[in-house]
């Protein structure tokens, strides 16, 4: 019911983990059920938005860039660099899980939906997401 | 388990989709459960808010009119019209899915919760929304 | 499946739930499943945040009443005081719900994760939360 997996991250960006979601629930066999997926840490996130042009993706990082700045003077939590906070404020103003139906062993989403994990840090890394299953065939 | 329902609209705005959500739930037949309603689109979303003084859905509104203009300077996404890429962001700082326990039969929202489809676009058209239903009887 | 808590909370900020979470799970004794924590009020939200630094919370909230100014002469519902408005509107911004994977009859948290009730009005009472379990030992 409950699957980790575990995507890799090269500074801050979205990520589309759409296929990693999609394969966890092919392998499981469920044919009509609800997919939650789940994110480990508070500063990365996750979304749903539109996959078709990156420029979106673009656009919307560069919003929460200018709404949440990274300058040291508006926060006091400092200690871990000046993107640290402002990922943790990032991750509380979008997702840490999304759930999407499954019907006819597949996502629900719409034509134009992608999963989206959106690293806030600079750094590289892995990221831990859990992708839990209800329902039956 | 899965119900899709087709939402009529007519440009940006809050609308009220909770007796939609309450026919799904009621049809079913469930007990205690948990309803999932999921919107397959990336440029209208879903919210839960008060019910009871259409001024909190002006002033939500507003809000984020204010806060992502509509203003083709801020963008790079701008080929769909200038109401387009602020529905993304709109989209993605609100809800794609919303989770709600079903006890005795009725959705367990509080005396003035309502569920909203919160429509983005400018333009009329209809938005598919799927509830899926988790539970017993 | 089902169970409703209620938590006290003293004026605006963010109250860690974690622990009322955590004993609802651990006495349904349930081993693989999925926690969804609701809260029936909209102008209180939730949000899983860094549970270590009390600094983090501080600068969130101070980043969300910076955003979301009291100030009357920005909103039309204005009959419930100063605070009541900004409160809905950062209840839309943060969440109504939370899902938690629940692995080995524990919170798939990560680390550092806490769930907080996040208190937006000025005035001291209880909220409702409904804490839904799905899934079996």
């Amino acid at each position: 019911m409950n699957h980790e997996i575990s995507i890799p991250v090269d500074g801050q960006g979205l990520y589309d983990i759409t296929a990693r979601v999609a394969e966890v629930v092919a392998s499981s066999g469920a044919g009509e059920a609800l997919a939650t997926v789940f994110i480990r840490h508070t500063s990365a996130s996750l979304v749903i938005q539109e996959n078709a042009d990156p420029a979106v993706l673009h656009d919307l990082e560069h919003f929460l860039d200018r709404l949440v700045p990274e300058d040291e003077a508006l926060y006091t939590h400092v200690e871990e660099g000046a993107d640290d906070m402002p990922a943790h404020i990032k991750g509380a103003l979008t997702q840490t899980h999304l759930s999407i139906p499954v019907t006819g062993g597949r996502l629900a989403l719409g034509t134009w939906q992608g999963i989206f994990l959106w690293e806030h840090r600079h750094r590289s890394g892995r990221r831990s997401v859990v992708v839990n299953l209800l329902g039956g065939t």
